[in-house]
Parts: C-alpha cells; structure tokens; sequence
C-alpha cells in the first residue's frame, strides 16, 4: 500500500449559482501514511448532499466553507487497511467526516465503527447517517407531529424527504409528498405509504392541488425545498403549525435574491413557527437516533433507497444531479468494494 | 340614564389597502337596559390598536373578522353605573372586551374589576393591559432573551415595543430600537434607557446602520412591523436567534402581495426560530404577567407613555394615525371622566 497513488477532488472555484466541472478539480497525489494512533482507511462509499453547496460559498454558515484547492469533504463509509490505533483492526468499517480521496488517514477516534449485521454498510450514509438522522431530530423534535394531523414533506423523495414522510406515519399522521416526477410519487405513495403525493413539476396549480389533498390544512411542513413550494404550503398552515426547515434546495444556486412572500402575516395569524436547525445541534443524541431508526429498518417499517453510482471519477457528476433532481432517495457513490 | 342617547361606530365597509373614514359610520341609537346579572358601563377609555385592522378584513384569522353595519370593539375601561351584577357595584372601574359604544350593556362575569391603586385606570388598556402582557409573553417565552444577548425591537417606540425593549433591559441585554423619528428615538434612549436607536426613515442605509448598532449580532429581534426592516434585521442573525412576532404593522394595508428576500435559507443558516404567537394563547396566564408588569410599573423600573387624545369622535382617527406612526406608547381615547 504505501506507494499506492491516491485520488482526491479539491475545490477550483466557488461557483456563481448552479455549480459545473469548472469548480472541481481531481488530482492525483501521494498517499499519506498513518502515524500512531492512526489509521490508513480506504473509501467504500461517498456521500454527496444538497448542504455541501453551501459549504463552496464564501458565506457565514454554520459550518466552515471549502477552501479552494483543498479537497472537499463529507460522510464517508471505509474499510481500515492498515491500523496504528488500538481501538480499530485491519477489515473494519467505520463511517466518519472525510476527504473526498480515495484513501484517508485519520485519527482512529475520529470515525466510528459499524455493525454491517444490522444493515448494509451503505445505509450508514443513509438511513443510520445524516439523512435518517436529519429526519429523525427535525421532524420529531420541531415538528412535534400528532396523531391524526396533516404533514407536508416537500423533497419527499430525497433522501430525508422519504425518511421524514415515513416517520410521520408511524405517529399516525396523514402525509402529503411532493416532489418532482411521476415516478418518484408512485415511490412515495405505493411504496412508503405517503397518503398523496404531488408532482410539482407536472402541476399547473400546486397550490389547488395542494389545497385538496390536505382538507384539513397542514399542521406539520418538513421544508427541504423553499421556493415557490413552499410559498404554496404556507397558505394553507393551520393554528400553531411547526415548519422544521431542513433545506432550502432551490434556493441555493439562486442569484436573483429569492424574492418571495413575506412569511409574518402568515405566521401571527396562525401562530405558527418556523426553524431552522443543523443535525450537528443533536450530536450528544445521535445513539438515540440510530437505534431508534435501525429498529424499525431492521423490521422493515422503515424503508429507504439508495441511488447508488460506480467509480470515483463519478462523485461530481453525482453532485450536479442533486440539482436536477435526478436521485430517487440517498445519492451515494460506490467507491470501491471491501476487500 | 334610561332614555339617554347613545352612540357606537360600526364599520360600514371593509377597506382595501390604508383604512380611511368611508369604511366607518358613527351612529346614535338607544342605550340598552341591563338584564339580571349584568351592568350598564359608561366608556372612559377605548383602546385602538393595529391589529383590528386584520379584523376589519373577511380573511381567516386568529379573531373573527368584525362584521359589516356591526359595532367594532376592543378593550376598554369603563366605570359601572348601573348595576344587576353581584360582582358588581356602581362606582367600580372594570376593563374588557366592549363594543365601540359610548355605554355598553355586558355579563358581570366577562369583565373584570381594576384596581385604581397600583397604576392609573388608563394603564389597564396599556402597560397593565394587552399590550403590556403581550410584550412580556413575546419577549420572554418566545424570545427567551439571556444576559449580554443583543435584543433588536422594531416598532420601538410603540405600546408593545416601549415594554419589550425595557423588559429586554431588565433581563441585562444590549437593547436597539428601531422606530420613525428623532423623537421617538430620544424618548427610547434617552427616557427608556435603550442602548441604541435607529430613525429608519432617516436612514439612507438601514443595513449598516443596524449592523453599528448590533456589532455582535442579532440574537432576539421582537418584530412588530415585518417588511424591509425586517429584512434588514434578518441579515443580522446569531446562531440560534429567536424571533417573536408580534406585528407586521408595515404589512397590514399592503396590497402588492408583499414580496421580500425569503427566509428559509438565513434560517438554516443560522438554526433560527421565527414564531408567530398571539396574547390568546396565554390566557391563563394573565395574572402572571399582570402581577410581573404592575411590580415593576410600582417601581418605576418600567415606564410607559400613552398618547391620549379626547372624545369619542376622535376615535377613528386616532387608529388611523396608528399606520402613520403619529403614537408614541399607546394610544388611547379617553371617552368620559368618572362619574
């Protein structure tokens, strides 16, 4: 291993508005060596996600922006090939914050072991990671959803939009999904159990069709999107409904400066709260999320999918398709087999 | 007092866009004899306030909306001169819910005796009142402002921005107020001891103005107004903001659809709380806040302005100088003396 070559993909540019290849970079450079209390972690899979946008901006956020000529970074699923910690051995898999390379070392405390038995070591990107996670503090600790109440879930066929609109359901919830295309409502709805589901894309009066898949008014609105969706949804809010905002998608390439209706009017007539939060607000609960979800994957009341592409060389491409909206539940890119 | 002539204002036509004096129709009917159980109550002050414009509109909202050739009403404090109620005595100030009426017939049990002793009768209808309470619910649930936190107030200089400012203050925040003129400004700072305080419609440069005033950013903006101040004050946002709203006074009369830079992302960004809320809600918590409010008024730690002016016909007009800013502190309408 310690001539191998290494892999890596760093920033070139920020980009203005919808990101292209122009702002990435793949470079081939040395692979480093572990040092004590370290380890040599080749890269199974990738995460990709929406938030890293934010992170190739200038821009006060709440976590630090990508440098340009640095590698990029995000979850990532490896397998330890060479071990100087004692608390890892040679054929783990741990999933941790990483570069985007192909091999990483990394101090043997900063990433985390997984049980492949409870799931493929994918979902630990998915279901069992971020997104699932995402889900999970969001919708239960800001939604607060109730027996018999209606929940909105705008992304629904991403990632977390899925797992959101299936944890609604098991409170009892009637859920409404939107999202992009016919197929992804078929998904939400004959395969996850969504009550409706609208396909912004093809609707000439989202906000009638809105209306009349949710008679009784929204009380809950998982907001992955913002836009005009979401614009649409605040119409219909009901007496003290929560809106946990998870992400803003189509509004982070904008450059138009995302005008849209004031939210206030709204917001005192029905008393209703809006907040934004980041899944590294709940770090000190993550075991309690995890165990929560792997309880209902592993008896199946918890579904996902995973839109899986192959090769390194195919992780910014799978970036770019976040924006098209491409990816029918978690984007990840298979990097590499275990050995 | 049996045959004595009374007079009400009704409201003869909803307005669009700024009210104005042909949505109103002052009348002189009978005065209504009390049944058992009830007193007859002459009006001494009426209170006026923003939020009865959204009443005047037939939209869906926390209050139902006043109805057309109807008496408006508000709170108000009147004195018993005829009394039916065991509650009751004549001589007794009492404040409620009333109709816009000179005298008024009501249930014993629906309003409730004030005590002349801590404050005067008009501060039952201001600090003592809902405003008062609906400063203190805001601010300090809501809001939950902590010591050395900076606490943005917009409509500073008004009934309910004049208690949350001081309350903030209180608390040991650095305290900026953003209201309409010199005036209002200096009593602020200079009266109300607020740190700072920006005369929006002096400023050629709100934006960098507000970012002087709060060089460590925003962390609880009480916002009574909404629109472009409150889009400035949006780009301020620390790390877990809270936003208690109140009024979107700036908003009430627009009829553009009240388009502005949307929320979704600066919340993300920030993990920020916007909460709409409404005194209702608190209802049985009134004597908490009551008592917290008279404590502080007895003391002197907490000062309030009312702009009265005279006569039942003036009524009107003292709410339609709500929307020009013309009050400072609460503005009320002294109808009569005691007896």
């Amino acid at each position: 291993m310690s001539n191998e070559q290494n892999e890596q993909i760093v920033l070139a540019s920020r980009p203005e508005g919808m990101p292209n290849e122009e702002n990435f970079r793949y470079e081939t450079v040395e692979t480093n060596r572990p040092d004590e209390g370290q380890v040599l972690l080749k890269t199974l899979y990738l995460s990709v996600d929406p938030y890293m946008r934010g992170r190739m901006s200038d821009a006060k956020s709440y976590v630090a922006p990508f440098q340009i000529d640095e590698p990029l970074n995000g979850t990532v699923v490896a397998e330890v090939i060479e071990s100087r910690s004692e608390q890892l051995e040679v054929g783990d898999k741990v999933t941790g914050f990483l570069e985007w390379k192909k091999f990483n070392v990394a101090d043997g405390h900063t990433v985390r072991k997984i049980d492949d038995k409870i799931a493929p070591i994918s979902a630990y990107l998915s279901v069992l990671g971020l997104t699932g996670l995402t889900a999970y503090f969001g919708l239960y600790d800001i939604g607060e959803p109730k027996e018999g109440e209606t929940v909105v879930v705008s992304g629904a066929a991403g990632a977390v939009g899925t797992i959101a609109g299936q944890l609604a359901k098991l409170k009892g919830c009637r859920v409404v999904g939107i999202a992009g295309s016919d197929d992804k409502i078929d998904y939400i709805v004959n395969e996850l159990g969504f009550d409706a589901g609208l396909n912004y894309k093809k609707s000439d009066n989202l906000q009638k069709e809105l209306e009349e898949a949710c008679p009784n008014g929204v009380d809950v609105y998982f907001d992955n999107v913002g836009g005009e969706i979401s614009d649409a949804v605040m119409n219909l809010l009901n007496t003290h409904a929560r809106i946990p905002l998870c992400g803003a998608i189509s509004s982070y390439n904008r450059t138009d400066g995302d005008l849209g209706p004031r939210v206030q009017t709204k917001l005192i007539k029905t008393r209703a709260k809006i907040q934004g939060f980041v899944l590294n607000d709940y770090q000190d609960r993550f075991q309690e999320g995890t165990e929560f979800l792997a309880q209902y994957v592993q008896n199946d009341q918890l579904k996902y999918e995973e839109t899986i592409v192959e090769g390194f060389e195919s992780v910014t491409d799978a970036f770019f398709g976040l924006f098209q909206g491409t990816n029918l539940g978690k984007q990840l890119v298979k990097v590499a087999d275990p050995s």
